[in-house]
């Protein structure tokens, strides 16, 4: 089977939006086993639009698209990929009344142009869309499949993975298994380097590692007759990952994140946590909370940016500030003490820091951070080091941290 | 002049590598004023690849590609290249001796597949690359040009800025000018509808809006013979759009965002402000402490999650929890001076609302969120309905509670 992706929207063209998604449905189709050739970008313009459906299909048995089922005018892949199969757009009750309670919830009035997006070829299959007003659907006919997806990756991607993904393993022979594993604290190089002969000797299963943000994941893929097969097949490779990296595979799976591992451990140990933050400035906090079900576990936050409310708030000592400054080792210690104390939970997290660009010195540069977690009253202390942007440093400390949170309540 | 890019990778197929090329590439020949209408990947094949060539220069007048300029048998752009264009590879004296200096540089011995990538088409213009192996080139011949870079964006960016775009200034004639203008508290079908007339009607200049989180971009773009002519020709068509739009414009600019503009007012006001979230946990903090010098008037946040710490922290009556409940008007307005009191700020900001999935009942939805800023203890509450994700209502509250701040500031 081989796939084609079709992005549709002349923001794209322009450079002002990513086309993630060509990335994202490529790592999904290549672990389902279908083949892609091609990436596709063109405009919001018919002329153009018709001739990339045709030069599509007359490659691949499957055309994937991504945007242009907004309810605007410019929005037009739902109508030319109509056109193309002869196909007329008719009025789809399920999705107008989805659409309807839709605009009802936000408290919005739904505008004739909405009523658009509940239009759908004759016959397609349609796909629900929870998170945004552009239904997906597919059209099948003479061998031919397009689906067609609205932009926005929030809506996409879980779109594919609810719809999508069981319409095409109905469809495949042979299945194709993955498995993701998560990996933190350790470099991408490194990790490459770690695992270089697996790569090059891999046939069946295969190995793709794949990085972002201090975070690195590994999707091992096997094909074989049936599911149990295939696990079968790639339990020897993900057990040569398992005894090379140890913990630093933190969890797997793809909707698995550090912060969610973070939230479950605390909820199974029935700890409570709070923390302090100074150059995350919230980010931490709001990992946390992210993950459903974090109030039980997560007491409070304080974003302590000033030197005041390290003293005011968490019990910093002047004499501390003074010394040693608000980025030192000693000062993240009293912050992680001082936050535990003032809210009364069982953890305390501290991250300190000079995210730049502006506020480095030779003794403490842009990128320095400290990090302090204290366990009932135990603290330890990680000092960082990173390069970049402010928000990459932001993120990377924030990731680092989360990973000393697992480790120590492992 | 119309231009194409074509990315040349298996790894972008596969999905381990994200073609963000592209969107550079496209959003600096926008600004050149050079009209792109297709993206295009393929994979590392001679004969899909040679198809793309000819696709590509059947439309354009100019192909750029990226990537597949390595020393190895699968990198095969410039092979191909060359010989779309009728052209043998010659060993170029000039990129041998950069490459041979290189690799003494990097301490690391040179091998003789590197050797590969000093050949170049006869005639081809060469483009060193200051920070790897491969270097690019130019092929123009019969009215088509061709530019190949390599894919690492650390080395195609500089190649691109110190030797592409002074070629492509030469050749171009007029001048493309852009103006974006960057709006909230409006949606995007809206919007639409509002310059659905100066849509259909334009020509020079364009109009292209485009949506995300809570935020809409218009982005103008004149062609003219200079710059000053290209700006006048667009000036009345943004007047109209700022008469039609008003303080829902909040600025103007491809690197602005809504923190940054209330971090500027707060500067400008010499005004301080302190934050207490319960849903956003954190985000709203994380907003303005990524915008560099925030420090300045950003002193603390609190992510009072529970209602200890509303109580505890920011003198929240325990009343009004039980009469109203966390997620009210009144326990807003109440987190929202308490926290101004307690760290001494002129401005305190609250937000409390239910991000979902879970908590939510018939009274009290998910998504229902209360934004509440106090100024100099005028306090006001705004009620904000959203809907999807536990991700996008936090986004969402905390892009509006952002617009409110900038409100209250004008």
């Amino acid at each position: 089977m081989t796939a084609e992706i079709l992005a549709v929207g002349t923001e794209l063209l322009l450079g002002d939006t990513l086309n993630s998604n060509a990335q994202y449905l490529s790592k999904e189709l290549a672990g389902l086993g279908v083949s892609v050739y091609h990436h596709t970008v063109v405009g919001d313009n018919p002329v153009r639009l018709k001739k990339a459906y045709a030069d599509a299909f007359s490659r691949a048995d499957i055309v994937i698209t991504s945007g242009g089922l907004g309810p605007t005018k410019d929005d037009l892949t739902k109508e030319i990929g109509a056109e193309y199969f002869g196909k007329k757009l008719v009025m789809d009750e399920d999705a107008l009344k989805t659409l309807e309670s839709f605009f009802t919830r936000i408290g919005r009035v739904m505008t004739e142009n909405n009523r658009k997006q509940a239009m759908m070829p004759e016959g397609a299959l349609l796909i629900p869309n929870n998170n945004g007003t552009a239904p997906g659907c597919i059209i099948s006919d003479g061998g031919k499949t397009l689906i067609m997806l609205p932009g926005p990756p929030r809506e996409l991607n879980p779109m594919f993975e609810e719809r999508v993904v069981p319409y095409l393993r109905e469809r495949s022979d042979g299945v194709y298994v993955s498995r993701i594993l998560r990996l933190c604290g350790v470099g991408e190089s490194t990790a490459e380097d770690m695992i270089k002969d697996l790569i090059e000797a891999q046939t069946n299963p295969t190995i793709a590692p794949y990085a972002k943000l201090n975070e690195l994941t590994f999707r091992i893929t096997a094909s074989a007759k049936t599911e149990g097969e295939a696990l079968a097949l790639m339990e020897p490779t993900v057990a040569e990952l398992y005894k090379r990296f140890g913990d630093n595979i933190y969890g797997e799976g793809n909707n698995l994140s550090l912060a969610r591992v973070v939230v479950e451990k605390l909820i199974e140990k029935n700890m409570t946590i709070a923390v302090a933050e100074s150059c995350t400035g919230g980010l931490m906090a709001s990992a946390l909370v992210d993950i459903e079900g974090s109030s039980k576990v997560f007491l409070e936050g304080l974003v302590t940016y000033s030197n005041e409310a390290k003293i005011n708030r968490l019990g910093v000592k002047g004499e501390t500030l003074k010394n040693h400054g608000a980025v030192s080792c000693e000062c993240a210690k009293e912050m992680a003490v001082g936050v535990a104390k003032l809210v009364g939970t069982d953890i305390g997290i501290a991250i300190t820091g000079v995210a730049g660009p502006d506020g480095g010195t030779d003794e403490k540069p842009v990128g320095l951070v400290y990090a302090a977690i204290s366990v009932k009253s135990n603290v330890t202390v990680n000092e960082l080091k990173y390069t970049g942007s402010r928000q990459r440093i932001r993120g990377r400390a924030c990731m680092a941290t989360l990973d000393m949170i697992r480790r120590a309540l492992s």
